[in-house]
């Protein structure tokens, strides 16, 4: 939506022409207004959240950030309340209740008819990242012994309310899960059809369970390109669904999570510029103090070789970049690795053809770069070409050869080692890498100089 | 799919019972029939694909990797070839025709009819990555002038090839898209209701244009959690759709992107496991030798102080402990910022707000890892605490929190910057804040040491 749309608004608002707000909202999608609303006054939302049909105010309401959205149900009567938790969506209640103080909840919960606010309990109970906690009960049930146009029929009477009336979910009596129909089939096919002609069933009917963990549930109707997907408790009753939207919303969480794994920062939930800054830097402290502390390591490595590195000119300064080159070599293979996993590409049963892979494109990557270190040094002079320097070149060039090849190995070892024993790759192996690396590198370097250069200065 | 399954079908196979292997076969998912099939010999793939149903054998024709596409295409005649591009979804010829040779692409076209060669002709020219290249046109147009009764029976006689009907496209005499109107809406409506009474119009009608970058397109879908999105052309007239199962694959892609991006290698369409080691060394190479070079910087400075690093105990010891924590420190902002702007969670105004966050986690985290490395330090007794070591201590902790506050700073500077001048910030960013941070706190911690440390050995 454009600034000009959000300014013309803004206008109707405080010269009180609520009319015209009135048609020019209801003329607009809830997203727009949900966007126009976010910038709002809280007094002037309350004011625009009951100009809007209640039908649309709801569909506003379950796409406003948390806070407004607590702004609301503070500001607003019992008994608009109770309206408001009748047009929601049920995933989007419970969405809501999620992120709001224990107060908040039990108003809601007393604001809801019975039936309701037993389901919102049960789904209040469900672990988070479960099916179940994200699914929703508005679908469309058929019984197995109707005709296709029963079934049109009872959509119709039925299907308004409903989440998504374009997959029906078919139950036998004991409401047991056992097909599924696209209402195109429906369109398509004669009156008298009976559904379970025509339904998907058997070993083309796929569900997940309440228990099942969202990711998997992702990479379900991913991989199958579903509308939406029937969920069932253990014992195969149809319990809820969940919708497309829901699942594009989760792959994009489930990204941002591997994101802050990468950076490695602990997950929050919250948006950045409404973090404060103590849990900002609560959730980055950790993982710089263990990474820090296990720098000891190189430290360490250093000060066995403190003599040789103070007696011999140039080796100290090629530290940061072996150590930088090898930390990148052995990152780029760890991170494709850790996505590989994730999108499903590679698994840890393919280990030997890519560690052999990686082995190939470290001795590549190293020669070329140790050639290019050769002429780098060469070129910048960084010492004498001649006498002593060219044995320094010498071993830092075998070195980053080294360290390259290394790099790679331990780059795509770790991760699919951590897979293979169901820890998270990203979080286990990224932050050992370069730890690990780092420590394999300087030895490797300093050791090779203690060999090589014995006789220069020390 | 489980691996029974998968034996029992292949027991089938080499037992020759084809009218078993069919039966079964016609009860599975397209999806998983295309698992099955990725793991046979190529000839057997032949076999199974001209048991299937034709429209099945299409369905999951679109389903299976490149390599196995044109092994199909390359044995079959050209009759069966003329007929699988009939029933095969105009998007999934197009992606098809788009990753294999030119000698295929001709024998696929001289084989289509007319009209469809002349639209696959059009859409291979579609830049890559934009909305036309990835569109499709089974999509169901209604002319604006006809009701709800009228609509249905449209669909009905006219939807079965079309690749979604749940969501229909409005369109004048002259084919401009006016507006959009969902099943859902026909299904709960009069049949003698006009559909220009109940369609999405005007500012609730949303389209994108064909050169639109497909990461906008994901980004609309998303927003306004849509199944499908209209494609128009500058003229406004109606030319395609995007379906939402594709806009989860694009949303992965565009994650995986990033990630490569992160990870410092160029992009491949390609799967880790089928792509050849030159070709994936020759993706990693570039940014290794770029940060090698630029590595450059960091030696410099070293060689600058290395009387004084030979003259002083400890001070070498440190560098790689204070280049990690810096690395890591600007790594975690800089990869927040970086996702942020990709999710759109924070934009470039917000510059100032993050920068005054970021200074004071800088500040909070800069000082704890200072405290704790003094304590390492001291507990480790690294180099004797009494004599010259304290002041050694001092300048390492003080270099530290300096480094962390810097790093953060640099972390989000760089990356917003890169966004407000229209470049692509995991590209620009990412790989220049190691090299920046790294010598800043070299330049740093080295000057800290020679300001403080003057009197101790040089």
């Amino acid at each position: 939506m454009d600034e000009e749309k959000i300014l013309a608004l803004n206008e109707l608002l405080s010269a009180g022409k609520f009319g015209t707000l009135k048609s020019e909202l209801a003329e607009m999608n809830e997203v727009d207004i949900a966007e126009f609303f976010g910038g709002l006054e809280p007094k002037s939302q309350l004011l625009v959240f009951r100009i809007l049909p209640k039908d649309l105010s709801s569909e506003v309401f379950a796409y406003l950030e948390p806070d407004d959205q607590m702004n609301i149900v503070n500001s607003i009567t019992d008994r608009e309340l109770s309206e408001l938790v009748d047009e929601l969506f049920l995933d989007d209640t419970v969405d809501f209740l999620e992120e709001v103080p224990a107060n908040v909840v039990t108003r809601v919960l007393k604001n809801a008819d019975k039936e309701t606010r037993k389901l919102i309990n049960r789904f209040l109970q469900y672990p988070e990242n479960s099916a179940g906690s994200i699914m929703t009960i508005e679908m469309v049930q058929l019984h197995d012994t109707i005709t296709v146009g029963q079934a049109i029929e009872t959509i119709r009477r039925t299907g308004v309310d409903k989440e998504t009336i374009y997959t029906c979910y078919c139950i036998d009596k004991a409401r047991h899960l056992i097909g599924t129909i696209d209402l195109s089939e429906l369109i398509f096919n004669d009156d008298s059809v009976p559904i379970s002609d025509i339904m998907e069933e058997d070993e083309s009917l796929i569900s997940v369970k309440t228990l099942d963990d969202q990711e998997e549930v992702a990479d379900i109707v991913r991989k199958y390109d579903l509308l939406s997907v029937p969920v069932t408790d253990n014992e195969g009753r149809l319990v809820g669904i969940i919708t497309v939207d829901d699942i594009v919303d989760i792959i994009d969480a489930e990204n941002t999570e591997d994101f802050e794994k990468m950076a490695k920062v602990l997950h929050s939930d919250e948006s950045y510029l409404k973090t404060s800054v103590f849990k900002l830097a609560r959730n980055r402290i950790p993982w710089l103090l263990i990474l820090m502390i296990s720098a000891t390591f190189t430290g360490r490595i250093i000060e066995g070789f403190e003599n040789m590195l103070a007696a011999i000119a140039g080796l100290t300064a090629a530290i940061p970049m072996l150590m930088d080159t090898g930390g990148n070599a052995g990152n780029q293979t760890s991170t494709l690795a850790i996505r590989g996993l994730a999108t499903g590409d590679i698994e840890p049963r393919d280990y030997i053809r890519i560690l052999w892979k990686e082995l190939r494109i470290g001795v590549i990557c190293g020669a070329i770069l140790a050639i290019a270190n050769m002429l780098r040094l060469y070129l910048l002079q960084f010492v004498g070409w001649s006498s002593g320097g060219i044995h320094v070149f010498l071993v830092i060039c075998s070195a980053m050869f080294c360290a390259v090849v290394l790099a790679k190995v331990i780059g795509c070892t770790l991760p699919l080692a951590a897979k293979a024993i169901k820890l998270d790759p990203a979080l286990m192996a990224g932050p050992m890498i370069t730890t690990i690396v780092d420590a394999v590198t300087l030895l490797i370097y300093l050791g090779l100089a203690r060999t090589f250069l014995n006789g220069l200065g020390v």
